[in-house]
């Protein structure tokens, strides 16, 4: 096992209701920025449970945080809370208002000039306002991690920062919330999460058992839960199920002690900057063609995934392997996620951009073991056309 | 799934080496009581290499806590730290040491008169110091929950409190510092740790798929290293398995959103404060005797468990839970634990007293579904005989 350092101390309420614990959660002297999306939550009674549970707070809304969520409209946000003096923010919404507050929250007292650069340069963050969030959409994790992921629409730039200081207080994770999500949505949410496991399992073996299980735990319980939410969204214990794996999924606990991988998200994260891809079908495009052009080097780990996740025993290795990554790329399909560029109208044109634009940033040596280089890039992209 | 709330703020340095990190942890100005237990730290090399992170900082030492960490001891404890104005404490040692330093930390600052208090009247702890731990022994999971459980050597009671503002602000596990425990010590360890998650886990379904995949993965990672660390202590992958098993399981994680039984617990506390009877070793006597009693309101789980972890497949319902809890047995002697009350020299009489003491105490309702009571807990320890 590798030497870690595990720390999270964001406070999750989880269940039916718990939306009302608002009241208490957010400090009773705060000036609240509460930030949200496109709306949805004005259409499933989220809205308006927030604004009850906040009835005696002084709350400013700021919507229409998008997917992806832009600098250029976080910015207005950024000044809204200066001009209103905003002590406190409330993230209502998925991961990408989630990411969008934890920037707003440090881009408030940013005093290095033009707070993109926490992303670009990877300016530090010093101060941040305090946030909590109330989860709508089980995907991301951001809810219970530090991490965020902002585009700049300008230069159509897709980057990731995150701090100590940008753990939400705490998360509301109300299963109910998700029973209106497009299934869409949910699909995608299956579809993230489970990569974010892959990508922290789907490396070479340290001898930290405890921590494949855990893994594993997570990928069999979405295998097995996503179906039924997708057939019957409005289920309670299936919503509670794919949301509490979702969070578990990019926490932190998985990780401790073993390599990832995270270039998959790397790489996907270029097709939703230039094509507005959703996030969670970009990962489905590459992950399949990352695994196979990687078998040998992963070949321990995709063995037993094939052997504990989807039982695969049969055949040689090669064969076994094959077997493996096809069942995931089923089980995208199956929940109606497309794995192949050709089905987002993506071609050869697209891999040469990304190609430029990693060799300009000069993006090297990702992977669990430092070896995917730009033209490696441009390999596993050419297997997902 | 039940609703839940779960918040662990603990910071985790794990592996080899972290111990010097303690330099930077705990904070430059703190005037720090550096407690232990019997001294082993100081034949293992972990006092010098404490001492040697903190040598730009003021120490005070208070060693002789004991197993079971007494009240009595604790106060002396207290008394120092006034004395010498200690802000900031450090654990060095076992769940003992670090119970015993919870409860040190939240005595110091109490108001309402005599602190065992806090245990017997469950009286609020408003403040607490400041504290960390470096862990020397894998077993209680003290080192990243808020619990602790306190003996009054006086009256012989064993009661236990907890606080949000109990948890330690960091705990260092550095698996070298468990290659030179006495394999008495181990053994301990790990059905402590088992015990603990077939507390969270052995109770009722609720339909919890992850919660149930994540206990099983932490019993069948300690049921295949358990073993392996009795053979061979210096190995250090198994120590650090063994020891990242124990901490998850009582960290909360495995606990959320499902019931919990904590009868096994709370019987086993009498016989250690009566007969001083090692704690996991009460729990070994215990847990299968009431496994046994509530074989049919623990239906489920316990086949589910006999499936998953110990592959019990055949026979009837009533013949696999009889085997599933025979094979727990097995690997609790197998690591050389005893499982009988006679093999511990205890016979009826000390039922007779432990029904007293808890009809005095007005135990009841214990178990997930508080139908435990008295009368059931008599027919257990008989079971046990």
């Amino acid at each position: 096992m590798n030497n870690f350092t595990f720390y999270n101390p964001v406070k999750i309420l989880f269940g039916k209701g718990q939306i009302a614990a608002l009241a208490t959660e957010v400090p009773a002297d705060a000036r609240v920025l509460m930030a949200y999306g496109g709306g949805s939550i004005k259409k499933n009674g989220v809205y308006e449970q927030v604004l009850d549970a906040l009835k005696n707070h002084k709350v400013v809304e700021f919507g229409g945080i998008e997917p992806n969520p832009r600098y250029e409209t976080l910015m207005h946000a950024v000044e809204l809370s200066k001009q209103e003096q905003v002590d406190y923010i409330l993230a209502v919404g998925g991961g990408s208002v989630i990411d969008g507050v934890k920037f707003i929250a440090a881009a408030i007292p940013f005093e290095g000039g033009d707070p993109w650069k926490i992303c670009s340069e990877k300016a530090p963050v010093t101060k941040a306002i305090p946030f909590g969030a109330v989860l709508t959409l089980p995907a991301t994790g951001s809810e219970m991690n530090s991490g965020s992921v902002i585009t700049r629409e300008e230069t159509k730039q897709k980057l990731s920062f995150g701090s100590p200081l940008t753990f939400p207080k705490f998360s509301i994770l109300d299963p109910e919330t998700t029973f209106s999500l497009p299934l869409r949505q949910l699909s995608n949410g299956i579809v993230d999460a489970f990569t974010h496991v892959l990508e922290q399992y789907l490396t070479y073996p340290v001898n930290a058992p405890l921590q494949d299980r855990l893994a594993e735990s997570i990928l069999i319980t979405l295998k097995e839960e996503g179906p039924k939410a997708l057939q019957n969204p409005t289920d309670y214990d299936t919503a509670a199920n794919i949301m509490w794996c979702a969070t578990m999924a990019l926490n932190g606990v998985i990780r401790v002690g073993v390599p990832t991988d995270w270039a998959t998200h790397m790489i996907g994260h270029e097709l939703t900057a230039l094509h507005g891809i959703d996030h969670a079908r970009t990962l489905a495009i590459v992950l399949p063609s990352l695994l196979r052009y990687k078998r040998d080097t992963k070949k321990e780990k995709l063995l037993q995934y094939g052997e504990r996740v989807w039982g695969v025993t049969e055949g040689s290795e090669e064969e076994r392997i094959e077997t493996t990554v096809q069942a995931t790329v089923n089980f995208f399909e199956s929940l109606d996620i497309r794995t192949r560029l050709k089905d987002y109208e993506v071609n050869q044109s697209t891999i040469k951009e990304i190609v430029r634009r990693f060799e300009e940033r000069g993006v090297k040596n990702l992977g669990e073991r430092a070896d995917i280089q730009v033209a490696d890039v441009e390999q596993i992209l050419r297997m997902s056309l």
